[in-house]
């Protein structure tokens, strides 16, 4: 039943997409992979890459573009409602045309900018992955390619922290940036990780997901978490193979670490929940 | 007489430099900048970059270190003294061998680290401005290279926000980093700059020093500033030179603003500014 939905939701919006996309050929097909733009280019693409914190929750934005594109596209991944001004005035400033407004997870800790951002740029679409039963425009999973001008971010399913957890990397080719880039949500912070008690978390599945989907990247990939509370800003997964105090664990002394974290209720939960499963604030008619 | 100190004090520890820095060959010569390690090679360098956020005092410490060279030498730029231990960690945790602690100037707003990084590895050397009066190991001026493994920066002398203020800027030859990075302290900040009413302050100076010493730097050359309050990262000079609010004015508005910017008395200053003119905690001795 989610299933057709998110099918169905997809069927309408590729039509849509062609309309409000101009700027980045999308051929359309029966995949969700297509219908995100699917093409490639031996022109020589340059990533513009800013990263953005906000203070009170500690997250970090990321604003990705293809800079030597015509059209400058542009997306932002987890953007906060706070600083949603601030985002949008750079990426005016710096002559962007913002597509894609994504998350990596439905977050707990603040409310996501998504919803705010479509209600000042219309045609900018929301993107969350299927497996989160978040409304959104585009629904992505494991395998998907997010276009932006020459440039794709690859989804990779990174359950755990949440059901519906998806860390984006930049894509494996030539052409590419080089080192990856792996933006990682709450799955993989530096030297630690997101707690596993709410949400459909799982630490079994998170240890899977990590291990399977993230540390199988180059050592050189660069880790860009949703959140850092030490003042980090990236790390590798070189490093986090080595010197993750937790993740560097059996996965028996791993499920045990997380079953005895004893946290304390997260206090924004019922906010921001229940807000970041539409988008913030995102209209139904989005 | 001040110079003269300077003087000596360089001369010592231009012997003593090659006592404790036997991985960085440095040639001894009676200026600062083969004193501080002057030397070429052709082999191909790998800068290894952090940037690390203190919290408190909104202050940016970024660790540099030449990654491709055998023994790894790495600098700090305004470590803050209640991030030392995290600073150190990183450090250690990379394999990197700290040679330098540096401050872009004597801050007002927090107390430097380099004294207890001092305090916990004796051979680093903390390096500061000649015009800033403060007390350290090794001061730099205008046009002086600091090298670290076949990496360096220049010193460029941007006083404005205090009198001592310098810029660290990547080196400027076809083995060094592309784009080019500049450090600027409290000079030139994401869209602002520091306030100009303590410490020699001079919004006459700081004017000409940003024009002079930054804005013509390369457009795509990337602005780190020691601070920000609004969760930018990093921008570039062809940025700054658009669209900085108080710089891309004319010099007699960008005074007229600094003149009436109503900022409270600095609430650190009475305890951070001496602590930082001798180094946070140096010790006499050092």
């Amino acid at each position: 039943m989610l299933r057709l939905f998110h099918f169905n939701k997809l069927s309408i919006l590729s039509s849509k997409a062609s309309t409000f996309l101009p700027l980045i050929p999308i051929p359309i097909s029966k995949s969700v992979k297509s219908q995100m733009g699917s093409y490639s280019t031996s022109s020589s693409s340059k990533l513009l890459f800013r990263q953005l914190f906000e203070k009170e929750s500690s997250t970090y934005t990321y604003l990705l573009a293809d800079s030597s594109h015509p059209h400058k596209p542009a997306l932002l991944i987890d953007p906060v409602d706070k600083t949603v001004d601030r985002d949008l005035s750079l990426i005016h400033e710096l002559g962007l045309k913002l597509v894609y407004a994504m998350n990596t997870h439905v977050h707990a800790d603040h409310v996501t900018g998504t919803g705010l951002i479509k209600s000042k740029i219309s045609d900018v679409k929301s993107v969350i992955s299927k497996a989160s039963s978040a409304t959104a425009d585009l629904y992505v999973e494991q395998g998907d390619k997010i276009w932006f001008g020459d440039l794709f971010l690859e989804v990779r399913a990174t359950p755990g922290h949440t059901l519906g957890c998806i860390t984006y990397v930049t894509g494996d080719a030539s052409d590419q940036p080089q080192p990856r880039m792996a933006f990682t949500g709450d799955a993989l912070l530096i030297r630690g990780c997101g707690r596993t008690d709410f949400q459909g978390g799982s630490s079994e599945q998170l240890y899977k997901s990590v291990h399977s989907q993230i540390f199988m990247l180059p050592e050189d990939t660069l880790i860009y978490p949703a959140h850092d509370y030490k003042g980090f800003s990236v790390s590798t997964v070189g490093e986090e193979l080595k010197y993750n105090p937790r993740l560097t664990k059996d996965e028996e002394t791993f499920k045990n670490i997380m079953a005895n974290l004893n946290l304390s209720y997260p206090k924004m939960i019922d906010v921001a929940v229940p807000a970041n499963l539409v988008c913030g604030i995102q209209s139904k008619a989005s």
